[in-house]
Formats: structure tokens, C-alpha cells, sequence
């Protein structure tokens, strides 16, 4: 099992809708941020990754279940942690809880591509962080 | 098989980010657009759903897949398929193109609520409405 | 007196917040709407600004009062002005209304940067076509 | 002179836009999470001022410029400062800034509505906490 990262969020009225709950979009916006913060947590960001290694990381699929609303004014914790990676893919599950309610479930496929779209394998920089993420924890 | 429902976008700059494509989470306001504009072809809308029946539709689910970027000033299609429904929930499956190009699929799963959050059948007149889509087409 | 060009916007589930009305900063992505309909009525478009002639169209000021709220399935239209151009910056007022009503009046100032945001002189062609329309209407 | 309250925010790509930039509209988001915290700062609440008041503060008007550009993932800190209020309006001054870069300032107007959108005096809670800030500070 691999170390689960946390980052906190909270809800603003930009979030929220007429229905009076958090946008569903919105919520890929909570777990992008999540995942920003991961790759921090690497000592990468998206400029060292951009320009030394012409490396974008972007989506390629999500599929994510909307448990319970998030309202305006929330504090939300997002829980992401890796559940599979090659040189070619990253995939990761990621939580949205409000203490122990579950709002949002979500698992995340990402793909390295380069300044024209066009896939790239992971640079090494990148999968060495990946694994030291694995070996702390196994 | 059931009708197609076709709905245009366009690319504002609101809807791209820093990589120079549309930011991943608006490729669900697009996705949502289109379904708002087929309830209107149901002869419903939100408010009415809301005032006269207190129903409000919600997501549950949404799997997407992105195929290929969409770009800053870019016309896309937003192709809308009801592929099932019963009393409590319609699945609708979503394609955006930019003409040929297959740009985003999804499946959403959506259900019904009170102005409580609770789950609740359908109201009748929503029913018919799909019912009278399916039977144009079969 | 310049044309008035009129554009017309939809309010959707994502333009709202929890108060039930549209969100104060989603007006300010109408208006640029708007004003990118005009720039394509000027037979001009950010594509070919940016490629020919490596100029930027950007805000410099925005000076917006919110007079009504706007609400969720909205028809808005909104009503764009030239009122004052030189060869470094354009001002243009915006009104959005819901019919008669006056939801948001903004008054605009734009200005052209190169590529690394440098201010520049705007491109001939564009301020030829500026000319045109207050040609047309004086 | 009043104090100045200090919030943090970090780009994500959700702020930015093609031109590889924070979009315009996106700044209005960051002022009001800064004046959502002032709120806070205040032993106020948006929930306590709707639920026991009956009071929501929406902006009235907001005069923003747009000095240098915000760019993904910066650190920005936003100054608050409160410049006058009565019973009926609140005006703040509020600068954004990376490290001494002034990328926007915003002086915006604040007013008191009910839930039907008329105009109120503001309660009694609000106004003293603010004439509290001011007292500390004179």
C-alpha cells in the first residue's frame, strides 16, 4: 500500500452553484490541486517539468462518483494516493472527505505527453520519485 | 437506439488554461450545457422540475475520457445518447468533436433528488418525456 | 455614436453560486465573450492576431457595476460599444440586460502586448477595422 | 489608517488561461476569498450572517486594474484593507501582489441584501465588528 497524500480545501462561493452545493466540476478542479501539490511533494513542479524535460502531465481519464454534496463554506480534505504507474501512465485514487463523510470518489488515469500532444515516456526524475513513494511504504 | 441530441460550443479563453487546451474540469460545463438544452427539448426545465415538482437533477457518476486536446477558438459538438433510464436514474452517454475529431466521451449517470438531497423517483411527466424519446426512435 | 453589437449568453448551472444568482466575477467571462464575438465580426481572430502579427488583446481596467442579479436559465443579452480607440488601447462599454432590465454595465479598457506581454502598437489591420465601424455610424 | 488583512493564494491550472496567464475574471475569485477570510476574521460567518440575519453582502461595484500579468503557479498575496463603511456599504481596497510586484488593485463596494435581493441596513454585529477593526487601528 502506498503512502496517501493529504491537502485541504475549502469551499468559496466561486465552488458552490445555485442548488447550493459545490459545482460538479468543480471538484476536478479540488483534485487537481491535490494532485499539484503531490508533485511538490516530489520536488518537481510543472515548470521543471516543462522546461528541462518537455514534459506535460495531463488527463486522460477520470471516473469519479459523487457520494454526498459539499456545501458552501466546507472544509474539505482530499486523499490521493498511487495505485499504478509505468514509464507511460501514473494512476491514482483520490478521496474528498468533510471529516469522516465521504463526498467524492474519484480514480485518475495521467499521461506524460510533450510541447505537441504527442505521448513521451516519463522522464527518469519523475519515475525514481514514483518509486521512492512506493518503497517507503511497502 | 435511441436520437441524438446535438449542442455547439465555443472555445473562449475562459474555458482553456497554461497549457494552451481546454482545462479538463470544462469539458464538464460543456457536458452539462448539452443536457440542460435536452431537458428544454423535453418541454421541461430546471425551474419548473424544481417549483412544481421539487425534483433537481443530480450527477452520481461521470466516467470521461479525453482522446484528444480541444483549443482556444475551437467550434465543438457535443453529441448527447440516452442510453437507459428506469424511475430513479438516467444514463446518458456524451461525445465531444471537434467535426471528425473525437475529442472527449463520457458516460453520466444522473439521479433525481428532493430540495433535501434525498433521493426520489422521477416525477411522471419526466418519465413520459424520455419514454416518448426512446419510441421515436426504436 | 459607434454600433452597438448585441450577443446573447445563456445562464447555466456552472454561472451561478449558492446565493441562487449568477456569480459576480462569471459576468466578466460574458463580457469577454462578447467582446471576442466582436473581434470576429471584425473579420479578425485572436488565432490570426497571435500568429501574424504576435499581438495580444488584454484588459488593462475593468470599472463594473452590478445594478440587478442574474439568475439561473437567464436569457442575457449583452451590449457592446466602441467609445474610444487610439493606436495603444480600446475602451468599450458593456451592458448585459435581461430584457429591459439593466443586470451589469462595465466600461472596459483593452490594451495589445507582444508575446512577452511587452505593450505594443496595435496591428494596422485591426485599427482599420476599429475605424470602419465608427465610420459606419457617425 | 485601517489594518490590512493578508490572504494567500497559489495559481493553479484552473486560474489560467491560452495566454498562459491568471484569466482577468479569475482575480475576482482570489479578491473574495480574501474578503470571505476577513469575514472570518470578524467572528462572522456567511452561514451566521444568512441563518440569524437574513443577510447576504453581494458586490454592488468593482473597479479593478490590471498591472502585470499572474502566472501559473506563483504565490500571491492579497492586501485587504478596509477604506470606508456605513450602515448600507462596505468599501475595501485590495491589492494583489508577488512578492513586490503589483499584479491588481481592486477598490470594490459591498452592500447588504435580504434574501428576496432588497437592500438593508447591515446588523448591528457587523457594523461593530468593523468599527472594531477601525478603533484598533486609528
Amino acid at each position: 500500500m502506498t503512502k496517501e497524500f493529504i491537502f485541504k480545501v475549502k469551499v468559496y462561493y466561486e465552488d458552490t452553484d445555485a442548488g447550493g452545493i459545490v459545482y460538479y466540476a468543480n471538484y476536478l478542479k479540488f483534485l487537481e490541486r491535490a494532485r499539484t501539490e503531490l508533485i511538490y511533494e516530489l520536488n518537481l513542479n510543472h515548470k521543471i517539468l516543462k522546461e528541462k524535460y518537455d514534459t506535460y502531465i495531463i488527463v486522460r481519464s477520470c471516473n469519479i462518483q459523487y457520494k454526498k454534496p459539499g456545501f458552501f463554506e466546507d472544509y474539505l480534505n482530499i486523499y490521493t494516493r498511487l495505485i499504478d504507474y509505468t514509464s507511460s501512465q501514473i494512476v491514482v485514487n483520490q478521496e474528498i472527505k468533510r471529516k469522516k463523510d465521504l463526498i467524492v470518489t474519484a480514480k485518475v488515469q495521467l499521461v506524460t505527453v510533450n510541447n505537441k500532444g504527442k505521448p513521451i515516456k516519463m522522464p527518469n526524475i519523475l519515475i525514481n520519485q514514483l518509486k521512492l513513494i512506493n518503497s517507503i511504504i511497502d
